[in-house]
């Protein structure tokens, strides 16, 4: 399977340099203390649509050539990746069809719909979601960007660790956390070669911890039944990221769900920052595992800031299994 | 009564320079389109303690010769200057002293010990605060330094805007919250000076709107009973910041506690950035004066984000009188 090269990362933040943001790298000495590690996050939770996803769409929305683009692109998804294509492809001015379960939460209904997406429901089962895909593919000809297994999405997420590494050289280690493995995978492809010798780990929730059992057992093993808060990261590897990940990572945290929020809710509070529960999971598996990362320069990636304001972990702590 | 002036402010921000951030200038395309006007948000909610108030302890502080320093400075506030007076403090290695009302909430009286000052309890009265206080300076021989009727705290909060005009030049419109004044009058003297033809705009609650009435009738008007989520805007006007406002500011616009509900929660989903109701007042006020606004250029200070996270006012949405 083809994998994205330096190169394919380099072109993708060319290509996609007019439309996102260059988001800023935070430090806190307070969250510097309580670690004993020297802290820095790359927040992409101030990216354009709220979070990294904007960067792959993107850079595969720019890179179709005018007669594939005029007939759009589609997906099905119900995340932070659906809004993404939908505002790539508007800003390209072609259509976006999103196929979302029936289910989905109101408020990333509306985010799609902001962007401009053409939304189709469909029941909530995966059988549901990709014959209703297929009918719109056939009946648009919209080109399909699956939000990770994407040669294309994965060099866009690229982009996030170039620039951080632009801005932060030296760092030991670089977490980010994984559910497709998309921005994983990105991490590190861009990583493993502006500077061979950092340390690449992932976080997962361990109750979502199937990237850390798949690379154990070398095969790809999807979740079963997700029940964490973390609803970025409820997602399955796939081929590509999995190849990546494989020959690239050196190892995988996982946290518990209480960890999860508490690291949210430090980094609301001593940051002065919205992010969403996915993104707090790198930060997470520092606090929980403080030893591997005392007196180590540690580069975070605050994946997005997508949350429901109405709906806190704080308030309501069961973690929510929907979706 | 003497006013800081502009090398006042000039030697502020070369004293507190080493102490205090120089907070980024934030800007949205969506809150732009919303609003029709072009807004950059100067981020003291960034700021060391969550709150531009350190710029003022800290000059404050780093102002005081060696024999009175050794004393220790106090304070009586239960808000975001008792904590900005601590650290600075701290930082000096001399001690802070702090009289709370015994009914202040926990987050605040946390505040303060996490930053090492002493706080003394007392009666949740004007008269209990300052005997205790005259009783602890008698006893100590600390300074007091007040949170906003101190030429010093005045002329360093002035650092703000002179950092904002330093970033962003061509400001048609500078705006910042009136709760005491000194934010505001710092802001005034600073921005007179650096761009004469800026437009100072000041805001604060309806439910609040002590200043305005003040500014209108022309002699200090105190606020009865004011019943405003803002927490930080509920106090006095004060000798020398009345002077300074009823010389330099332009105008005062009043907004309701649901206006600033639904700023403060923009801010939060649209910037992905935590700032307190306070904070939020500002942009309330273009949002309710949208006419005002449009097509200009208008700066707009985030005075602070130290909020509970446990009482988010879209949760619970009376207004909290206490303090």
């Amino acid at each position: 399977m083809q994998v994205p090269d330096w190169e394919d990362i380099r072109q993708a933040a060319k290509r996609i340099a007019p439309f996102v943001k260059r988001t800023p790298v935070f430090t806190s000495e307070t969250l510097n203390r309580l670690t004993g590690a020297h802290l820095f996050f790359k927040c992409e939770n101030f990216q354009k649509v709220g979070a990294f996803k904007f960067r792959g769409a993107c850079n595969a929305v720019f890179s179709l050539n005018d007669s594939e683009a005029r007939k759009g692109v589609c997906t099905h998804s119900s995340g932070n990746h659906a809004a993404a294509l939908s505002l790539a492809a508007r800003l390209r001015g072609i259509p976006a069809y999103v196929v979302m379960p029936e289910n989905s939460p109101r408020v990333k209904v509306d985010a799609v719909q902001h962007y401009g997406g053409q939304i189709t429901f469909c029941a909530p089962t995966l059988t549901a979601r990709e014959q209703t895909l297929q009918k719109i593919q056939q009946q648009t000809g919209a080109v399909f960007i699956h939000p990770y297994n994407n040669f294309l999405v994965v060099a866009g997420q690229g982009t996030v660790a170039l620039e951080f590494l632009e801005a932060i050289p030296d760092l030991d280690i670089l977490l980010a956390p994984v559910g497709g493995g998309g921005l994983m995978s990105g991490t590190c492809l861009a990583a493993s070669v502006l500077r061979p010798d950092i340390q690449l780990i992932g976080a997962e929730p361990a109750a979502a911890d199937d990237a850390c059992r798949s690379l154990q057992t070398g095969k790809i093993i999807p979740p079963e039944n997700p029940r964490t808060i973390a609803d970025g990261l409820r997602t399955s590897l796939c081929p590509l990221t999995f190849q990546v990940l494989q020959q690239h990572l050196d190892s995988i945290l996982t946290v518990s769900e209480e960890g999860i929020v508490q690291a949210m809710r430090l980094i609301w509070e001593r940051m002065k920052i919205v992010v969403e529960p996915s993104a707090a999971v790198p930060f997470a598996a520092v606090l929980e595992h403080k030893n591997r990362f005392r007196n180590r320069r540690v580069g975070i990636i605050l994946s997005g800031g997508n949350v429901d304001l109405d709906r806190l972990p704080w308030f309501s702590p069961a973690p929510d299994a929907r979706n």
